[in-house]
């Protein structure tokens, strides 16, 4: 079975490990493939090197080198390099880079500056990090350089900053007005994102942020057609449980672009092609006509890496389902 | 008094340390100001970033950051960055380097990448390690990019590799057939480096590589002129004991340049502006008429940083008694 999922950083790449781990559990569904599809959107050149945040997250997690406690970045990491830069002046200092996240960033804009895409940049690197031996592909969804901004009120006026600022200096306390992202409308998907769509037996959507991770991927110009025009069954895991996001500022974005933060209002930026939707209990609304709305036993999240494994097997469940309607 | 001395790496860096703790230990000199030329034909581009050994080599040593016992990189480094890059195939790996170098070569390249030349980031390097405060001024040689290339003997033919591939991994082993500076027969001369030479009371040329380091910034166009025409005194001092570098390999560059590996050898590479030469007993000879050759006492060279003062200081008095003369 090839599954193919679109996915943001931390609690995506959570998520993916869990499905991965569902997936060997189960003897008919270990030979599975995976490809996921990456948001680059959040990408940004820092000192001079190319960050790939989203990417980095999901190959540190289902390689086995993440920061568990912090959900990004290394293991064991130290601030060596960065401590140096500050020496220097050079920032900014907002943006925390361990030493061995160092050696991503310098390797990967080694290979830029070699010719090489993202595509075989993140082949290069999911290499390192065990990927293909797990049946895993990673893809970024473009090779084009795109940048998510955020427009913010500031006291001279409405002003667009890189959506990293704002997530991580700003913490989003700064209300967004509208996100632009920049290069996105003429980025062509990257080799290999639209065949895994059409392709796919399952499209799993994980709990991602559905405005800055998901809604970026929808942007990429037929990413959307592709999910509107697979045969397999769409099945989306909310990201909110009660209205809340379990992690990050999935509330804030959905307000910038005025849409609900409830699973319902997640599900209407996906209706046009969502077939499933798994919400907990707490979000439980009935869904529109033709969208199978499952919620789960909250219990399943109990255990960091065992409840996304239980939590992707209930999203697998549904899939399963779904095809077999 | 201003004091200006062209330098390499190693044998430069704690010899004009030596210089400034002589000024600073005579009263009369101590509000000398020393502006020191740096060699960067050694320069090299590694994992896409911009590293110039002998300017960090001589900010490390003068701005007490430098790993004693090594000579050059860091004190207390650690190789996390570069064993990351090893962990992706990201090469080469003779070179070796620290993570806190890593932070100078990553603010250099991020600089670079932002427009400024060689010789304003040295500035900016030269602040964070305190050389203006020791009046220190360090200029780059030249602002072009510079490359020494040594020309070997494979079993393919000749051919020419990276002044350092020779030097570090090869350890000169291969002999030299010639060496080749890409780039310097059209690089001008950094801002400010003829008019330190001219406008210099002294100039010294520490015991750095009289072929591959000072040799080189004496192939810099306008260089060699202005060491004829300055009014100041030119003192050298001898890299050999006994016709052998004290460190380094500058025998080996002096054969593939068919000169003599003796002091009076090295002396003839500067005959036409050298005023004064200061050599070991073991290696006196008489000099060439207008040449006022000095023998130091050996015992100078006791102790590391102490015996580059003592070193140094006898340079000084030589060059003060050319002045006098």
């Amino acid at each position: 079975m090839l599954i193919t999922a679109l996915a943001g950083g931390v609690g995506g790449a959570r998520f993916l490990r869990g499905l991965r781990d569902a997936l060997d559990a189960d003897p008919a569904l270990a030979q599975s493939d995976l490809t996921i599809v990456a948001n680059t959107g959040d990408d940004i050149t820092l000192f001079g090197l190319r960050v790939s945040p989203d990417v980095d997250t999901l190959l540190y997690t289902l390689g086995g080198g993440i920061d568990e406690a912090q959900g990004w970045g290394r293991a064991d990491d130290s601030r060596i390099v960065q401590g140096e830069l500050a020496a220097y002046g050079v920032g900014p200092q907002w943006f925390g880079l361990g030493d061995r996240d160092f050696g991503t960033h310098i390797a990967r804009s080694y290979w830029l500056g070699e010719g090489l895409q993202p595509t075989a940049i993140t082949e290069r690197l999911a290499t390192r990090w065990g990927l293909p031996g797990q049946r895993i592909t990673l893809l970024p969804m473009t090779d084009a350089p795109v940048e998510t901004h955020v427009v913010v009120e500031r006291e001279d006026g409405p002003q667009a900053i890189h959506f990293q600022q704002w997530w991580v200096e700003d913490r989003t306390r700064t209300p967004a007005q509208r996100f632009v992202v920049a290069g996105l409308d003429r980025a062509a998907a990257a080799p290999g994102v639209l065949d895994a769509i059409r392709e796919a037996d399952l499209v799993i959507l994980p709990p991602s942020n559905p405005v800055v991770s998901i809604g970026i991927i929808l942007g990429v110009p037929g990413v959307r057609d592709a999910l509107r025009g697979t045969t397999a069954p769409v099945v989306g895991v909310s990201p909110l449980i009660g209205g809340r996001p379990v992690r990050g500022h999935a509330d804030a974005c959905l307000s910038a672009i005025g849409v609900e933060s409830s699973a319902a209002g997640v599900a209407s930026l996906y209706a046009d092609f969502l077939d499933g939707w798994l919400i907990d209990p707490a979000d439980a609304v009935p869904g529109p006509p033709g969208l199978r709305v499952e919620t789960y036993d909250r219990e399943l999240l109990m255990g960091e890496r065992a409840g996304a494994a239980r939590l992707a097997r209930a999203a697998l469940d549904l899939g399963l389902a779904l095809r077999n309607d």
